[in-house]
């Protein structure tokens, strides 16, 4: 399977990176066809400007846009690896998905309705967070979901999982390495 | 009351300009200071970088970050006014959140537990979206308010109020200029 993972933190030494890490190691394990942006890495330019609102008008995107745009339409698996940062997206996978996931290219309306280019696809959300499970309760977990795989995936017909790894803030060693384990069931069912 | 306008829009003739200018017209004529915060016209940096993390280890936060720390630092009340984007805030606003509302400025951890330096401040955050109110259903609005609402400005010890103009896509005149005479009950509960 051709499948993009799309990497969002600034630390090389984080959880987020070993996670990244091993869902590469395991993916190409598993035989699959692998590409990944590194968002901080390609300094990606999180912030939506005029340009990037052109599809609607003129078809074209900006040429950082366009790149990732090839990649998604190329993908036929999503895996995204991110912390919540303040329950929600870091801005710099906030700002890839107000610029790549753009009208025309994510969604658009015809005379039937909404369109959905990208449906058939799958999308995997694998997140970090600080708090423990106990703090976050099923309504956060939920509000999560709905704010982005329901709200962001869902919308484009991608049909979306969410892997949590609470309780990251003061974590022992073994937490880590079982979050790690466990991954390779995750992608199983990708 | 010193009030600080946070407005994340990229186009001056959009319908949340106009929310924006009223909002200052109100305040200023109910006698409040107002001061604003453009962040597209500051063309705030939204990227998290780690000397944005050095609060944690120096105290010393960047430039940019510190200026707008002392605006939420004068300010007794907060207003938001952004379109919802994704489900979300728009990169801009998302990474001012994470870039200002820092550990150590905006909460921290002592061996009492959670610490909220900006407790008794109020926000109110006025939102426009483009699909209508049927669509996003109850479930959507507490999804946004969990996130948005409790997830940040509550986190902070911040009262959050949320006042949402739905339906902004192909809406009438008159839906609009709705919109824009509620505000001044809405700001008058400040
Ligand atoms: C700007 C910022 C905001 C954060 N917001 C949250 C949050 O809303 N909920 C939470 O549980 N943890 C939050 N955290 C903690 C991170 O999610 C946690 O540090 C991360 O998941 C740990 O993984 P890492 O070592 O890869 O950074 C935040 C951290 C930062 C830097
Ligand atoms: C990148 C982007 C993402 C959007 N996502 C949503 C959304 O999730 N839900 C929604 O109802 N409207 C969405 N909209 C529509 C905007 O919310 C709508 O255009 C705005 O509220 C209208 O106000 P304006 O004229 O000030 O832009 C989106 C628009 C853009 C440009």
């Amino acid at each position: 399977m051709r499948c993009l993972v799309i990497y969002a933190h600034l630390n090389p030494f984080s959880f987020n990176h070993a996670v990244k890490q091993e869902v590469e190691r395991l993916l190409e394990e598993m035989g699959h066809e692998v590409k990944v942006s590194d968002l901080y890495e390609m300094d990606f330019k999180a912030v939506l400007k005029p340009e990037d609102l052109n599809l609607l008008y003129s078809g074209s995107a900006a040429a950082d846009v366009k790149v990732e745009q090839e990649k998604v339409t190329w993908a036929e698996r999503l895996i995204l690896v991110y912390p919540i940062w303040w329950t929600g997206f870091p801005a710099i996978l906030k700002g890839y998905i107000d610029r790549v996931f753009s009208y025309g290219f994510a969604y658009a309306i015809d005379e039937r309705g909404w369109v959905q280019p990208l449906k058939g696809r799958k999308a995997l959300l694998i997140t970090t967070h600080g708090q423990p499970e106990s703090v976050y309760h099923d309504r956060m977990y939920t509000s999560l979901r709905d704010t982005q795989d329901v709200g962001v995936f869902q919308f484009c017909g991608i049909e979306a999982q969410h892997v949590f790894f609470p309780g990251i803030m003061g974590s022992s060693d073994e937490l880590r390495q079982g979050y790690l384990n466990s991954l390779r069931d995750a992608l199983a069912e990708l």
